[in-house]
C-alpha cells in the first residue's frame, strides 16, 4: 500500500525535487502540494519537468489534509512556530527549513540569533542526514532537514573528526546558485550571476553549527564562495591533522567510516580527469562523493566532498531518513545516478 | 526473467546513456560493454556518474558473447560493414549510429557521398522513432538509431506534415556540445566552445534525409547554430502553411498526432516562461516537448521543439525501440522526468 | 578641449557601458552621471569595473547642469514626455530608450500600442545607427538611440533590401540575458536564465518596426530565443530571394554596402570555427559581424550578424552617432576591438 | 616614434592578448608575430577578435627579424634553450614561459625537475610582476612573464607577508578554462569542462616556487580548483596571522603595500553583491582586486585576489614590464577597465 506524502510550500526548489523524488518512489505517492500564491495552478508552472507527470495542481495550505507523511518546505522560521498545527495531520513529519535542525536551544540563539518558538521540540527532531543520525532515524516522528553545505562540510571531514585527527580545519566551500532558492534577487540576477566567483561568505557561515553538532565541536571555519553553476556544491576541506596520515591509512579511515552509506562514494583516483569529486556528475543525484589527497610537503590533508544541494542536500536527504523513519530500505526512490556529460 | 543487454563501443556518450538507461530498465541487465581503447579499466573512468552503480569494466570487442540485445555505438560507417557478424550475437541488434537509417540505398549514397556496404540490410532496418515507426517496430529484429537534429525536426513538424499543411519551412536548430561526441577537438575546446553562438551548418544538414524518409519530401531546409549547451536540441521551425491555421486547429492537429505517443508532451501555454519547450529542463529525460505559435500578421506558424540529444535524440528512443521491439511497454525504463533547475 | 557628457539614469547596463566608453574618449569627459535611486553612492556599486576609474558619484536627475551632449538612459516611455526639459541642458541629446526611434507618430502607435506624447519631435530625431542614417547624423541636435535586436536585423539583410533582392524573409535572433536590463525578474534569475534556449518571442517583435524604418518595408518576421550569455545577439535571418545568388554575387553586394561604415565587419570564410559571425567575439566590441551563406538546393540565402547589445545594439552606436553629430571621426572612442577566448 | 614589438610564437591565448594590448598601446607598433604551424595565414584564424585590426599574417620564427622589443610565447621549456638567438633580435626580450621566472637554478631543478639549460642567464632575468620588482624593472634587458596563479596569490599575501604577518596559509585557487592553453584536451572537452567545479591540484602548485621567491618563504600551500569560466583566477587564501588583525590595520597595510601600484584595486566593502574582488568584472583589464576580511571568532584573515590570467596573469604584466623597462608610464595601453555585464 502506498503512503501518501504532501508538502507544504511546494513551489520552491526543495519542493520540486521532492515531488520528484517521491513521484519516482516505488512506495510513495505524491497526495497534496501547498503553495499559497499558486493554489489552483498545475504544479508544472513551476516544476516545468513535472508536466505530464504529475497532474496535481497546487492547494491552499488549509486545503491540506492527514496523511502518511509531511514535508514543511517553508521559508526559515515559519515552522518552527506553526509546528503543533502540521504534526496533527501526519505521523511523521519532515521539516526542510533550518528550524529544527539544531537540538540545543542555546546553539539556535547562538547562530541565528533569537530564541527558538519551540524550544521543547528541538530535542524531539532528529537531524535528518542519515550519515550522522543512521539509527536514530528509526521509528523518528519528527524529522528535520539538512543545510547542504552542512552535509557537504560533514561528509567530508567525518571519518577524520570521528577519528580525533582534525588539530584545524578550513572548509573552502563553492556552490551553486540554486541555493540561494527560486525567489529572484540582485545576486542571483543572471547578467551578474553568471560566470561569477565570488567569495561572498568569507567565514563564520552558520551551517556551521550543524556540523559541529553532528562532528563535535572543532577548529574549523568555513569560507563559501559563489560559481557559475546551478545545483552543486564543492567542499575542499583543508585540516591540520593531529597526526602524519598517508593515503593508505586515509583510504581505511574513509572506507570504515562510510562502509554502511549507500550513499557515499569514495572518489580518490591516482589518475583521470574524475579522480577527485565534482558535483557535475552528481546533478540529481542523492550520492555525496568524498575524496582525499595529502600534501607531501606539510602534511596538510586535502579532503573533498561534493554533492546536488538539492538532493543530498535537501531532498535526496529528507527522503532517505523518510525512508528510515517508516523502516524502508533508505534507498527507495534514490536510485537515480546522476548524468554525464550534461 | 530480465533481458541481457551488451553494447559495442560503449565509451562514448550514447554508450554511457544507454547504461544509465538500462541499469534502472526493470526488465533488463547490462552484460557487457566493450571499448577497444579502455578494455580492462573500469566503466566510471568514462562514465564517472556510475561510479559505483555499474562495476562491470569494459571488455574488448572480441569479447563479447550472445546477449538478447546488442547495442552498436560505433563511429558512423562502421557498423555497416560490420553489421553481419553482430547479429549473431543477439536476436535484436539496435545501431545507434547513421549507417541504418535511411531504407533507400539511393538516399544514402546521396547524403553520405558513398555506396552503402550492405545495400540489402538497409530494407530490414526499421527506423528506431517509435513516434514515426510505430507498430513497425514490433518484433523488429534490427533497429537503426536516430538523428538528435532529425528527431527535433520530425517531431515539431510531422503533425502539420501528416496533414499535408506545410508549403515551405525552415528548421533554425540550437545545438548543444554533446553532440559532436566525447573526442576532443578544436571546435569543441571549453574556451572558445563556452558562450558560444555560432551557426556552424547554415543549410543542407544531413539529417534532412531522415526527416524526407519520415515525413515525405517536403520543401524544408534547416540551419543548425551551436549554442552555449552541453546537452540538448532546440528546433524552431518557422512553416509557411499551405492556409491559415488557427492555435485551436493547432492544438488539435498537434493533439491527435501525438494522442498515443507517451513521450510526447505538448507546451503551448498562454503565459509563464516556460510556455513553449526548452531542453533545459528535459536533460535526462525522454520527453520530446513539442509547442506552436502562429505569427497574426503572416500567418507563419512556429513549431518548436525540444529534446535531449542523449536521450530522445539517441539512447532513449533506443531503448523505447528495444521495448517496442521485444513487445514490452514502451516506457520501460524511460521514466525518468528531467530536472528543474539544472 | 574636451566635451562634456552628461548621462540621466546612468545606473543600468547602458549606463555602465556609456560610462566606459566615454571615459576612454579621446575628446569627451565624463561630467554627471544621474540615478535617483543611488544618488550619493560611487558609481562602482553599480558598475563594478569602473571602481577607481572615474569616481564621481550619481547624482540626482534634478542635480544636472548644463552640458555638451546628454545622454538619456530612462526606461522607454519616459523621455517621450521629458523631452524639452533635457534638450535646455545639452545642443546634443542623444536618448538611448525606444521612444524616438520611429519618426511617424503612426507607426509608434501601431507598435507600442500608445500616442507618443510629443509627436512633433520624433520628425526631428535622427536614428542613431549610422550605418543606416550616415549624414543625416551630421548636426544632429536630438538623435535617438537603437533598438539591439533592430540593429542585427538591420545590418544583416540592409545589402539585400537596398537591392530589392528580398521576396520574403525570417529573422531567427539568439540573445543573451542582459538585453532585458538590470533589474531581477523570474525570467532573469540565474538558476532558470543558465542553459536556457527558449524561444520567447515566436514572432512579431516590436524592433521589426525600426527595421522597416530604415529597409523600408519588408515581407520579414522575426523569431527570438534566449540562449544561455550575457551579452550578444546572434541574428541568423532566413531569405528567400527575388533571384538565384551566387556567394560572389553576395560578396559583393555586401562589401559595396559596407564600404564606408568602419565597424561592419564581413564574415564568410570557406572554413574554420570562426568563418561566420559569433557574438563572443565581439564582446565589449562596437563591430558588428556579418556574413553570409547560400543553400544550394534551394538558393535560400543565410545573412548572419553579430553584435554585442550594449555596445552596437546601445551605447556603442550612441557614441558613435554622437561623433558624427558633432562633426568628430566616428570611430573615437570605439577601437575596442573584443576578447578571444572570453 | 613607435617601438616595433614582435611575438614568437603568436598562436596561443597570450599572443592573442599581446596582440591586442600592443595594437592599441600609444607608443607600440605590432611587428612580426610567429607561428611555425600557421605560417602564412591570417592573424585572425587563431585570433577572430582581430579581423580587421590587425592585417600581418603569421610569419615564420626564422622570419622576424631585428626590433624592439620581442616577446617570446613559446611552451614552458623551449626559450630557455633558445634565448641567446632571440636576444640578438632585441635589446628587450620578455619571455611569458615559466623558464626564467626562477632567478635560482636550485628552485629550477626543485619545482620543475630538471636542470635549466641556460642557468647563468636565469640571475639576469627580471621577474616581470612589477608589484614585486619595481624599480628593478627599468633598464631590464631580460623580462621574465608571470605565473597567472603565482600573481594572484602574491598579491592576495604581499602586504601581510612583507609585515611578516603570515603564520601559516592556504591559498585556495580558482581557475578559468583558458589557464590551459589553446590546445585541446580531454580536461577542456566542452561537454565535461563545462559546470565542472574540480579540485585537479589539491597540493603543491608549482607557482607556489614564485611566490616563495617573491615574498620570501612561507608555510603556503596551494589547492587549485577548475570551475566554470573561461578567464580569470580567484584566490581566496586563508591565512592565520601571527597576531589579531583588525580590519582597520589590513586596510592600512593593503593601502600602504598598494599605494604605488595603479593596477592594484582594493576592494573590501561593508556590503553590496561586489564587496569583495570577482574576476568576472576584470576579463580583458589589467586590474588585480584585492580584498580581505576577519573571522572574528578565530582571528583567520580571508585575503582575496581576482585576476584575468591572460592579462595582469600573461601578457598584460608583460606589457607594463615593457613600458618599466622602457621608462615609459607603466599604464600606456592597459587603460582598459573591464566590462559589466559581460
Amino acid at each position: 500500500m502506498s503512503l501518501r506524502a504532501s508538502i507544504i510550500g511546494g513551489s520552491g526548489y526543495t519542493g520540486g525535487e521532492l515531488l520528484r523524488l517521491l513521484h519516482g518512489h516505488p512506495r510513495a505517492e505524491v497526495g497534496q502540494v501547498s503553495s499559497r500564491a499558486l493554489a489552483g495552478q498545475p504544479l508544472h508552472r513551476r516544476h516545468p519537468n513535472l508536466r505530464g507527470v504529475i497532474d496535481t495542481p497546487f492547494c491552499t495550505p488549509d486545503d491540506v489534509g492527514p496523511c502518511d507523511v509531511l514535508f514543511l518546505c517553508m521559508p526559515h522560521g515559519r515552522a518552527a512556530g506553526e509546528i503543533e498545527r502540521w504534526r496533527q495531520l501526519a505521523p511523521l513529519v519532515v521539516d526542510l527549513s533550518a528550524d529544527f535542525r539544531l537540538s540545543n536551544p542555546d546553539d539556535y540563539r547562538r547562530w541565528y540569533g533569537e530564541d527558538h518558538p519551540s524550544p521543547t521540540r528541538l530535542g524531539e527532531a532528529v537531524y535528518g542526514l542519515p550519515e550522522v543520525t543512521g539509527d536514530r532515524l528509526n521509528g523518528a516522528r519528527l524529522v528535520s532537514g539538512v543545510g547542504c553545505n552542512a552535509t557537504a562540510m560533514t561528509l567530508a571531514l567525518l571519518p577524520l573528526a570521528r577519528a580525533g585527527l582534525i588539530r584545524r580545519a578550513i572548509a573552502d566551500v563553492k556552490v551553486g546558485s540554486s541555493e540561494a532558492g527560486a525567489e529572484p534577487s540582485a545576486g542571483s540576477h543572471h547578467p551578474v550571476r553568471a560566470r561569477t566567483v565570488r567569495t561572498y561568505s568569507p567565514s563564520g557561515h552558520r551551517h556551521l553549527a550543524e556540523v559541529f553538532q553532528s562532528l563535535g565541536e572543532l577548529d574549523l571555519d568555513a569560507t563559501v564562495s559563489a560559481v557559475d553553476m546551478v545545483r552543486g556544491v564543492l567542499c575542499t576541506a583543508h585540516v591540520e591533522p593531529t597526526r602524519r596520515l598517508e593515503m593508505k591509512e586515509l583510504w581505511r579511515l574513509f572506507r570504515e567510516a562510510y562502509r554502511d552509506t549507500p550513499f557515499v562514494r569514495l572518489v580518490a583516483d591516482r589518475s583521470g580527469p574524475n579522480r577527485l569529486p565534482d558535483p557535475r556528475v552528481l546533478v540529481g543525484s542523492n550520492f555525496a562523493d568524498v575524496g582525499f589527497a595529502v600534501d607531501e610537503r606539510s602534511g596538510r590533508v586535502i579532503a573533498v566532498s561534493a554533492i546536488d544541494n538539492l538532493v543530498k542536500g535537501a531532498a535526496g536527504s529528507a527522503v532517505q531518513s523518510m525512508n528510515l523513519a517508516l523502516g524502508l530500505d533508505q534507498t527507495l526512490g534514490l536510485t537515480f545516478p546522476g548524468l554525464h556529460p550534461a
